[in-house]
């Protein structure tokens, strides 16, 4: 009895973390959808406060005694019950966040508001040498946190271990390299074939037709806006204040169709992923980050990207789709409608161009831009790479890997906003997140013969039903290699991916 | 040293203060404008916890120990300096929640969920029985509640001093008693003459007009973009999270004009106020509402409704005004033009028409609507009325002072949502905020000659600088009562407000 009223205790303490990280993600979410401008300046403070309240409430006397009765309570249960694996988690979320002094964080949180602006002025400018500093100190303050939290092989693991439990700086590099391997010969093949046309891209789409499009295809695919919305802003995004309360948001280039579209085809499988979260986790540890700082449903960084990039390129960047559906497309801009075909249309978005630009590459050269900067990462952490020196190395991997001269750093090193947000080791789970979708995929392709019947007849319901049972529903309970052991029978493969790629682009 | 190192201190735990009860603005906002139907359920538990948090800091040994060291920093100075009234304030609010035991909180809070719901569904059936024993419950926890607090003539005066402190029973009954005798005559001069015609203000307004013809007074009126936004809900209102993110929101009614015009220009007076605070005040007791915990710089309801009563009537709801600006509001609607001159709608704008509902009232029958329910809570509070006889006493004041036989519940007793979310004590603040703007606006033309040229020519600046200079940048330093003395030489005072009725409804 003790036992059981401390596991409810603890629940208590979480669900009182869960709603101050809440507001923080509404704070987020409205900076980057509907504050005006004036807002910015104390917008700041206010998100730095509820964090550090968060962290304080967990690191709580009251909250480590509610955790040892828990931790006797859910000794009897299964190894992966929901009610273990909570204890388990905030048990771990506590000892990071002990381990890392407030000092720290503070002194981490000062930099990233200098060195965004640094980087912004950099970026404008196209010159690396204003961004630097910021950056090697960004590089000694992640050290220092990765010391703080420990590592065995290679500081760059603490960092990865954030964003992507069980991922390691050696694990990375093996999975790298057998990509890279099976990607080259893809990409040789299809950068021989002719380029498709793809001139009626870039005409003009009045964003209410785009808008339009996006909020239908949205709900095609299951996306719920009782439970969400979808709204627009600079950088696309989704963020989960609940399953119940689900914000993606895209942006509109009036010069260029596939954005919005593809923009929102992602964060969609982002949206369905939080709403497809187990309703009995609501304001537990397992739809929030307690290492991390915020509100999610997802179990990792790459997960969750799996199911975005699953929606995005293997079900909406697909010829089926667009035999069904780009005559509704064409309803929406009926002064761009008539010359083209639904065929034409699909080689245009799948049309395979190697770029200076991650957010505009294409399916077969995106991974390239993440290997080189997860490369860099781990030569960063490590000090064999002095930032000095970040630009030469930058240019010569682009030249290797896609042949391409980079004009200047704006088009280079300087693209990404991550490093300016103290973000570093968090690249990798983006092509984490494609090997994973293209994993499941395969599998339920296999296991669920009546599906492609289902994708090609526009009934997307099946893949979603499929994806919230084993995936989605799930919430954090399980890691990322257990839910693909759960559901593959093994750990991430990059072979089906390989596959997909293969029949997608080189057959 | 020492000392001032304590007021530095306070002033950190009133930022973080202010910060949690920011978040909780945002999130209440969001809830009004933009959160899907799914996010009601969790939204409640996050206001909660962040309002028991920003309790908890101003509770804490540390804000005590801030306190007391600040208590002896401002002690050489002003008695009316910033410093000494933040540090005022701060402790007031401090004793005030000492007093109020956090179960009394947690009843309150309890009970209003259910209140509000049991509240829907008499309102939606006409039907008072349903929520008369929450009101009756309501009025109990009220009664502990200003036990709590303290009161020594009239427990009501415990629950308006949250609202309009230095106001009580006894000197609202004198109000009140002054104002009903001024305004019957008035009413009576006004109802005995000619309706004018008003057909038109119940065309057809497609709800892009109006917001676009809303925007464009807003910002005639001085209301800043860049520091704000206007939005769509239900019921409008404002909120300010700082002087520079201030958000006010308004409703479209399609086949009624008037309602999202005085009802943006209303909203756009509260947002002035807020706007137009110190910049110096941000993150301090002086924008902060320690007592109702929530972030706002005007200094009460009653002086913040006498600067959206002011804009709302003396300024928009003026034959100057449309003589200026009809033919912009016409453009608008090209399809309801021709037939009606400025002249007509100023007419139809200040009609006067006695009916059963608040919020629908003309500026001389609105006030009766106030006095009638600051008279039943008042004996609601002393129990010399009991819950069962409310809508029968409710029935016969709308009877003696409106000449109305109320039809139902839902268009007496049961209207106004105020009572079911646990707010008693804070109708009075409306009719304040009538006087007080009257007393203002009949100063300001005395003593600035030039000002009525300036409304004249449609320039608003000229006004906006003399409020912002006497009212809003003082934000909470002043009282209301300080204020009118400073600027008026008098305290609340209800002549000009009957003279500014006189002469615009009989004469």
């Amino acid at each position: 009895m003790t036992q059981h009223a401390s596991l409810v205790a603890l629940q208590e303490r979480i669900a009182a973390v869960n709603d101050v990280l809440n507001a923080t993600s509404v704070l987020t979410w409205d900076s980057r959808t509907m504050m005006p401008a004036g807002g910015a300046e104390t917008r700041g403070h206010q998100i730095a406060t509820l964090t550090r309240i968060a962290r304080d409430l967990l690191l709580a006397p009251e909250t480590e005694r509610a955790l040892e009765g828990a931790e006797r309570a859910v000794e009897g249960l299964a190894e992966d019950s929901a009610e273990r694996r909570m204890v388990q988690q905030t048990r771990h979320a506590v000892e990071h966040h002990k381990r890392v002094p407030a000092s720290l964080i503070q002194e981490r949180a000062a930099l990233r508001t200098v060195a965004q602006a640094a980087w912004i002025e950099a970026r404008s400018k196209s010159e690396f040498s204003i961004f630097s500093s910021y950056l090697a100190k960004t590089v000694e303050l992640s050290r220092a946190y990765a010391d703080c939290i420990g590592w065995s092989e290679h500081p760059y693991d603490a960092m990865v271990s954030i964003y992507e439990p069980g991922e390691t700086a050696a694990s990375l590099k093996d999975l790298f390299k057998e990509l890279r391997a099976g990607l080259l010969p893809i990409l040789d093949a299809a950068r021989s074939r002719p380029q498709p046309r793809s001139d009626f891209l870039f005409r003009d789409f009045p964003e209410e037709g785009q808008r339009a499009f996006g909020l239908s295809l949205t709900e095609k695919l299951g996306y719920d806006l009782q439970r969400g919305r979808l709204d627009t802003t600079v950088h696309p995004f989704e963020v989960s204040f609940t399953r119940n309360d689900v914000r993606i948001a895209t942006r509109y280039n009036r010069n260029y169709l596939p954005a919005s579209i593809f923009g929102t085809a992602h964060e969609t499988g982002h949206g369905l992923y939080e709403q497809g979260v187990d309703p009995a986790y609501t304001r537990t540890t397992l739809t929030t980050d307690l290492v991390g700082l915020y509100t999610v449903g997802g179990t990792s960084f790459g997960a969750h990207e799996s199911q975005s990039r699953l929606w995005e390129n293997h079900i909406v960047r697909s010829r089926t789709f667009w035999q069904l559906h780009f005559p509704e497309l064409q309803k929406h801009f009926p002064d761009q409608r008539g010359d083209v075909s639904a065929e034409e249309f699909y080689r245009a978005v799948t049309r395979v161009e190697p770029g200076f630009i991650r957010v505009e590459a294409d399916e077969l050269t995106y991974d390239f831009h993440i290997i080189m900067r997860a490369d860099i990462e781990c030569a960063l952490m490590d000090g064999s790479l002095p930032v000095a020196d970040l630009p030469e190395a930058w240019n010569a991997a682009i030249r290797r890997d896609l042949d391409l001269v980079v004009p200047n750093d704006a088009h280079g090193v300087l693209q990404d906003v991550h490093w300016s947000t103290g973000y570093i080791g968090s690249f990798p789970t983006y092509t984490i997140g494609n090997v994973m979708g293209a994993q499941m995929m395969e599998t339920l392709r296999r296991q669920k013969p009546s599906l492609d019947a289902a994708i090609t007849a526009g009934e997307y319901s099946t893949l979603a039903q499929e994806l919230r049972t084993r995936i989605w529903q799930h919430g954090r309970r399980f890691r990322r290699d257990e839910l693909l052991e759960r559901e593959t029978g093994r750990r991430l493969d990059p072979a089906p991916y390989l596959a997909y790629l293969r029949s997608k682009y080189a057959t």
